[in-house]
């Protein structure tokens, strides 16, 4: 056979070596771990759906990017098929086709998702979401339960975090009581969420640009420069915001802080001026930031979609929920650019065996009966080539079986980094390594 | 917005709603965790891969099934693409792409793969496969590590296993010794193959079907009839099989049972008459079944393909390799005949807060902080309600929060299974509870 085809990935996906996947293994775990600790279950929904059923997201005729980056394929039977392109859609359609799910369900999924755009620097076709959502309550506790889920992952993964946290009520409230059209708001809101990016000025001129009036951008911008504790900014608004909406979203988030005070969640900052980009949230919202770290962008984002399965299953009923999505890509680049070493290898130790293959097995079962994540030379290599190997791999550890080692029950340890040897039994051995 | 779509999967996909996805996470983290422990690391390959790589594993003008049942699709850029198939060719392409790739590359990867083919009982379109494989090293004594992390996992689940093991040179030279065509052999072992199923009159009454002649059929019953312990049938092959081939069978079966025997792996069985289907196994071959389950078909496959990687990437060089695929359907099919009640809720406890929220989130903090999987009313219901929700759920134990157990620091834990109510302090609790 000869090759006939171009050794390559396809456009847009990447392959992720053990270097790589070893952290997001990592994170992963941790993401899981938390998620069951507060009770949400594991849960799973296919990567192929129906196209119409994708579709359905979007309003009739909406073209938007998101829509038109569907990959699309055909099964044997010529039905229409799609590559899901976020998680949440399978949910609704798993709400929907269950109406005795008992609720509030409370589900996660890490899992791949589609979509066929533009590539640029850290933007796949093909990439991770790790979603945990509750679905059938109203209630902020929900959402305080999701933000304790974010300080303990960020707590576990060792970053400082600051989560960033408004209400989109609030925000609509705001924007009726600086009279702005409500033809505006929507456009109006993804200016506002650019503050900190661009600087009131900046946020000024383009709010202007697009039709909001002078006077409108003057109320708004009262409201924008608050700078205070939480609780000030909150009572400051009530001062400001008193129609309807605004209190809601107000109420919402006072009581939302105090459950959030119980559950001890710390480094949650009131900013109004959140707004996140997707249409389709109605409550609270949240974006996290890490502290001391190169990555900028937001590594959580979410927020209250009370209306969205219920509009996704024809609007005869709504289902409220709400949940977080983790971004594993900016969080795997955190750690990365904080790690030093490149590692290849879980293993904590190699076994080199010399000329004592039987032994060397049976040691090594006894490390990984003991729990250790342990490897073992299986070419029959010199040991110049094993260390070398276990080097380049970044294993900490090397054990040596020679014969006699195998007389005195004393095997000689070799940590990598420091270089050091010590001649130790093979129950030191495991506590050393343990 | 109203409902213009079909509420329904894609054909041949399923959603897998907590009760079952609690038991495939189960199976997954343990084959995880073994996996590490032998030191292969987690790796992953795209599920979109360029069409002309997914094809290149088929031989020009073959049209096989699995190569029909390709899912395919173009990207924006019109480009061929398709979805995966198996999780060896995206390892085989990685090699082909990293030539300083360090050796032996032990990798394990678990993921989905797509085959647009009939949908049978327990055959989906979608599906997981879970594999382990060591590329880079001939010995044996891969073959045998990687039957030794098959009795760990199974010793995890809690299963007995028989693990089957030939060996295809042997295979080669036992029908060599026969007399068998050389263009027949490969039926004959696919026939061969089927010996427990359809007994030896079924098996040669296929063979002489299929032109394998009297005498040939004569000659390989008196080896196929051998029933003996392990060594013994070794040594009366030695007797019977005298080519080149079928010595360099036996010797690695030889020399694998020693090490298997240094890992400490009991129930192997070595059966002469398993061949397994695919053509690309040189080697050692394995098959694992479950004693004392209703699930007959084999839970693990696998063997040495000392020759797929190279033939793939041109033929210019052989780069030897093994591995095994868990079968993720069978075995959660075997723990689900085998579990009597069904879990939808990975909590360990359910705390029901009456009129005590805020004592009751700070008590569920300190449960999930000792490390408890805890989970809690948000909607503010009854405590029928909220006993009914845990029963149904399957979450056993629950905790009762009110005024005078706040003040008495004792709380009411209720087994729900068997209805006993204990009044216990929080420490008490949660001892019992981790």
């Amino acid at each position: 056979m000869s090759k006939k085809f171009e050794l390559m990935t396809a456009r847009g996906v990447k392959d992720f070596p053990p270097e790589e996947k070893i952290i997001r293994e990592k994170v992963v775990n941790i993401l899981k771990e938390v998620f069951e600790k507060y009770g949400y279950n594991p849960f799973e929904n296919p990567v192929l759906e129906r196209l119409d059923v994708l579709k359905a997201k979007f309003a009739a005729g909406e073209e938007s990017d998101a829509y038109k980056e569907i990959f699309t394929l055909k099964d044997q039977g010529n039905r229409d098929l799609g590559l899901r392109f976020e998680l949440t859609l399978g949910l609704c359609r798993f709400v929907g086709m269950n109406p005795d799910l008992k609720l509030p369900f409370k589900r996660y999924e890490v899992g791949r998702v589609y979509r066929d755009g533009p590539i640029k620097l850290g933007r796949l076709r093909e990439f991770w979401q790790c979603d945990v959502d509750i679905v059938g309550t109203k209630s902020v506790l929900a959402d305080a339960e999701v933000l304790a889920i974010v300080q303990d992952v960020f707590e576990k993964l060792d970053f400082d975090i600051e989560i960033q946290v408004s209400n989109r009520k609030l925000l609509n409230g705001i924007l009726e009581e600086c009279d702005v059209d409500p033809n505006l708001r929507m456009s109006a809101m993804i200016i506002i969420d650019k503050l900190k990016k661009v600087g009131i000025d900046g946020v000024n001129k383009e709010l202007k640009e697009n039709g909001i009036s002078e006077e409108s951008i003057r109320k708004l911008n009262k409201i924008l420069e608050i700078e205070d504790s939480n609780e000030n900014k909150i009572n400051k608004l009530r001062e400001l915001v008193k129609n309807k909406q605004g209190k809601e979203g107000l109420d919402e988030l006072e009581e939302m802080f105090s459950y959030l005070e119980s559950l001890n969640v710390k480094n949650v900052v009131f900013n109004p001026t959140l707004a996140r980009g997707l249409t389709y949230y109605t409550g609270p919202i949240y974006e996290v930031f890490l502290k001391n770290s190169e990555v900028t962008s937001s590594v959580v984002g979410g927020g209250r979609y009370d209306e969205y399965i219920g509009n996704f299953l024809g609007g005869k009923k709504q289902i409220p929920a709400t949940g977080l999505s983790f971004g594993l890509e900016p969080i795997t680049e955190a750690i990365k650019l904080r790690e030093k070493q490149v590692v290849k290898s879980v293993a904590k130790v190699y076994v080199i065996p010399i000329a004592s293959v039987k032994e060397s097995l049976e040691l090594i079962q006894k490390l990984r009966k003991s729990g250790i994540k342990a490897d073992m030379d299986v070419m029959g290599r010199s040991i110049t080539k094993n260390l070398d190997y276990a080097n380049v791999m970044g294993i900490p550890y090397v054990i040596f079986v020679g014969e006699k080692e195998i007389k005195s029950g004393k095997f000689k340890l070799k940590n990598m980094s420091s270089g050091e040897e010590t001649q130790i039994s093979l129950e030191q051995a495991m506590k050393q390594l343990s």
